[in-house]
């Protein structure tokens, strides 16, 4: 049957043979939970003693036999009672606890499966025996420790991964996929390049960035800023920390402070705390709360003074760097941080300026993430749900306008979307681009959001054109999302070989000997003055030792010049990309660069 | 007697005079103390009523007559415990006070000074009698609440301040020169040319930049890095938290915790940190610091890995934001404030370095201040206290080696410079400019200080060529002291009319009607496309009207266009700066300005 013999069934009848070959090696096993999972399944045990990653080929031999020898997998039903005792008596005291959870919520009768000398709680379904199963498509991947219902009060349990796939030539597929995944892995290539670090002296999620980082920052952010001005943005600028009120007024204390820092409680000095204690409690207290977003600064800036329709639409941009406390496990390299600069902007128009705006922005968007390299993504338009309706800030009207209008722009824009109901924030639809990168994997990116709930809470409006208040629209958006998690996502993508325009060093220049290290330093000093960032090896290395370092180092260009060079006038120049060597005249090879930057390639 | 008569001593008997008034004005008043000032003098009085502004001139004219009369000022000596008692007999409690102060520090007999009725405990000298003061030399300037002795828990009294100079002449100057700074105060002209705001909704000393403060910004920052990456610096990127360890570690937490925020406490959620109050009291607790410094973070990336002499000098820039806590009182628009941006760098280098790296420092310094327009400063060489060795880091090898090499650094550069011993911070000796501004106040800017501390405290260290590690130099240094600041100190000096190429707007172009909107957008694009920063207004109002907005908001151009100008492909310029104004062909002006905005002047 095509639904009993569907990959996911092979995956969870693959637990249990793994959990069978567990059982063979330790009689004394105790069993948790096996289910199928996205590339193949894991088993959780308590076994005598700690495994080792040697011990996975031995087990994957035990599960081939098991497939080899065709054991029927045979379902049988008991009723629970019967099945609590059985389990007892097998001394399998987690599934008496699963089983007990199933009493109370007053099943009667529970299923077993059984392979061989293995019998096993679960609802099933499974493949007829252990002989569907291709013994090349699947293979033990690792070891992991976790808590028993992922409790840490429990005692911690031994969990195999493993993948499965529909046949060898998927999971060698799947495979190099990881292996190439590996070798991109922007925590990997961010140590190597010597781009950014994250230490715990410093503290988890808090980024710092080395020179050749911080360069490849500074480039984007110099980018940024020359395409928002001229996309006809104004800038404004605002502090890492702002008063409690502040927050509490805007809603996120409320509904976000879970996501954020605790307070700075200040006011008086350290010193004076001591001195006061239990004394002066009536002293005045202040408290300011780091900044997990930008947006009510700029709607003190908005209020600022009264605003009247030819004012509208403004577009301030801020490269804002925001904290959010994440939990220390989810921490990720660069993709998932506790400090993040936003490439953030609002919006504020009237509603007769909101089509134009978005589809400013769409196009806005889509210029950015294709001069990056980006020419895939997919794009989620979230909507709320319209069952639900009282848990969104804003009216009906509000709404049905602004989910009509991001479709229509979607539409007209040819935007390849997904509608996804209920997916929207509490306070306004969006339309959310993932990046789809060279692996296929998606990455959350750009953003464009509708905001109801702060012109509501800080009561935006503009005079309109008949002389009356009226509220305005409110649009956050992002382009990178973050500097980081772009960043991340670009070292990934382009496995750190930058494109020429983006790379820190642009050009390594190499003297095959100390005689040339003049001519080095002219061409060096010609191309700085043409804003290309260049830079000489002129290391008391082997030329070979040299040229290898700037290739691991992904520089875009090498130039080696000895005698033949100087004379001429040129270089001899290796390509990162092309991996070829030509020699060109010193000046040729100069426009030919200054084209290749311009163009953005 | 050219002693007695000098302008402190009249100063001093002018508040005696001061207080005579008052007491002719209300007998009952109680009085405290009335020395002279940087610019005149005060009295602090206990007075029936609160004073009001008209209270002044009235104070004066009774002054102005008790100078007539030519009073003498009789001094008189009195055994401690007689003066005592006639104070308290004059229900005197103020001098009273005094009086018991001075005999428990040991005082045997006290003087007092006499004005016709009043009697002042005072231990001079004054002037001979009333008459030696030049009646139009001085003015009651202003009223204010004090506590006395300073203290909050003591009762309020009145403070009147006087102004007093030489003569009439010296006392109109002065004048002048503050209501000139009052024109040029950047709180006012901040907020006047919309560039930054501080609202208490944010927090009190923190800014947030409007566009045009955003873009001056900008401007600065980007000419910033530029100079930085020509002057072979490398850009660095922190975070604005870090770890109490890394605070405690770099001795900042021991030393300097008065001036910094209190420690975020995080490591839970808030929710989790109901659950488990009282429970699991061993769970992990980190805590974080807002960043005081950049430093700790430039030490922990240098060692990040093993350096050699080889990779030295290193020369690491950063903008970074720090937080300070400041006392709300002693907070000032943007020269005192509570978040700030340090244009920071640190040069890590070998001893035989630390002479060269000073050299290009002093000169990047002195070319940034004056490519800001400021031609003069005061140079502070600040040295360690030699009779106070054990407060400071480091050896007395190092102090001797780096107090010598900055002055000569500083004679070679020919700087005009002071030395300042015991000024130096813990950590090392430094070099301080001070800005002079167009009204002669020293403003703290440019900093290049040596520090010993974190070396020590990280064990900062470098393979040098003998292969053996050694200890390398470390200096700190700002051009701009800080954005903040230096912005507050530019507006002052310019009167919000900043330089032409930083100024945010440089050009507006006004039509003189509806009909040449589109000659002023041609004209608008063509600056855009030269990047010069040109805007429109084209607003329905008078012609008139329209300019002198413009010349409020001080732009350096004004570019005023009707039909002549059209027909001849011309404009009609207004220069803020010469106040004239010339037409001439629009690529002309093109040229003009372009040239004008390279030279920066």
């Amino acid at each position: 049957m095509s639904t009993k013999n569907n990959l996911e069934t092979i995956r969870h009848s693959l637990a249990h043979v793994l959990a069978t070959a567990v059982l063979e090696m330790f009689p004394e096993s105790k069993f948790g939970t096996g289910p199928a999972t996205e590339n193949g399944f894991f088993y959780d045990f308590d076994l005598p003693r700690t495994l080792i990653p040697e011990d996975l080929p031995i087990l994957e031999e035990k599960m081939k036999k098991i497939i080899e020898k065709n054991y029927p997998i045979e379902k049988a039903e008991a009723p629970i009672e019967k099945a609590l005792d059985d389990f007892a008596k097998a001394q399998q005291g987690y599934k008496v606890e699963i089983i007990n959870d199933l009493k109370k919520e007053g099943n009667e009768r529970v299923s077993v499966y059984k392979i061989d000398g293995f019998v096993d709680l679960c609802s099933g379904p499974h493949i007829d025996s252990t002989g569907e199963i291709d013994p090349e498509s699947f293979k033990l991947q690792r070891i992991s420790g976790v808590y028993w219902k992922s409790d840490e009060k429990n005692k911690q349990l031994q969990r195999i991964y493993g993948l499965a796939f529909e046949n060898k030539k998927e999971l060698d597929k799947y495979l190099k996929r990881i292996e190439e995944a590996e070798k991109r892995d922007h925590r990997k290539l961010g140590k190597e390049l010597e781009l950014f670090m994250i230490d715990s002296t410093v503290g988890l999620g808090l980024v710092m960035w080395q020179p050749k980082g911080a360069l490849l920052w500074r480039i984007m952010e110099d980018f940024w800023y020359q395409e928002h001005l001229k996309n006809e943005y104004e800038l404004v600028r605002s502090p890492h920390i702002g008063s409690r009120n502040l927050w509490e007024k805007s809603g996120h204390w409320g509904f976000y402070s879970e996501s954020m820092y605790p307070p700075l409680e200040v006011g008086r000095s350290l010193n004076e705390l001591k001195e006061t204690k239990d004394e002066k409690k009536s002293f005045a207290k202040e408290e300011y709360l780091l900044k997990p977003m930008n947006c009510p600064f700029h709607v003190i800036l908005y209020k600022s003074r009264m605003r009247s329709y030819r004012d509208l639409p403004l577009r301030w941009a801020e490269c804002g760097t925001v904290y959010r406390y994440e939990k220390s496990g989810e921490l990720s390299g660069l993709t998932r941080v506790r400090g993040f600069t936003q490439d953030d902007a609002h919006i504020i128009c009237s509603k007769e300026q909101v089509k134009d705006e978005l589809k400013k922005v769409t196009d806005f968007i889509v210029y950015m993430l294709s001069t990056f390299g980006f020419k895939e993504y997919n794009v989620y338009l979230s909507l709320r749900d319209p069952k639900d309706k009282d848990k969104y800030a804003g009216n009906d009207e509000g709404w049905e306008f602004t989910e009509k209008i991001l479709e229509e722009v979607a539409q007209e824009k040819k935007l390849n979307y997904r509608r996804e109901k209920g997916e929207a924030a509490f306070y306004g639809p969006k339309l959310d681009f993932k990046i789809k990168d060279c692996l296929g994997r998606e990455w959350q990116c750009s953003t464009l959001q509708f905001d109801f709930n702060l012109p509501e809470r800080f009561d935006l409006t503009f005079i309109n054109k008949e002389g009356r208040k009226e509220r305005p629209y409110m649009l956050h958006r992002a382009l990178f999302g973050s500097f980081e998690r772009f960043i991340g996502v670009l070292i990934e993508h382009f496995a750190g070989a930058f494109p020429l325009w983006i790379s820190p060093i642009q050009i390594e220049i190499i003297p095959v000997s100390e005689k040339f290290n003049d001519y080095a330093k002219k061409i060096n000093s010609l191309l700085l003055a043409e804003n290309i960032r260049s830079e000489i090896n002129d290391k008391n290395e082997s030329l070979g030792k040299r040229i290898s370092e700037s290739e691991k180092q992904k520089i875009p260009y090498i130039l080696v010049v000895g005698e033949k060079e100087e004379k001429a006038e040129s270089v001899a120049v290796r390509s990162r990309d092309s991996k070829e060597q030509n020699v060109l005249k010193l000046n040729e090879f100069i426009e030919k660069i200054k084209k290749e930057i311009a163009e953005k390639k």
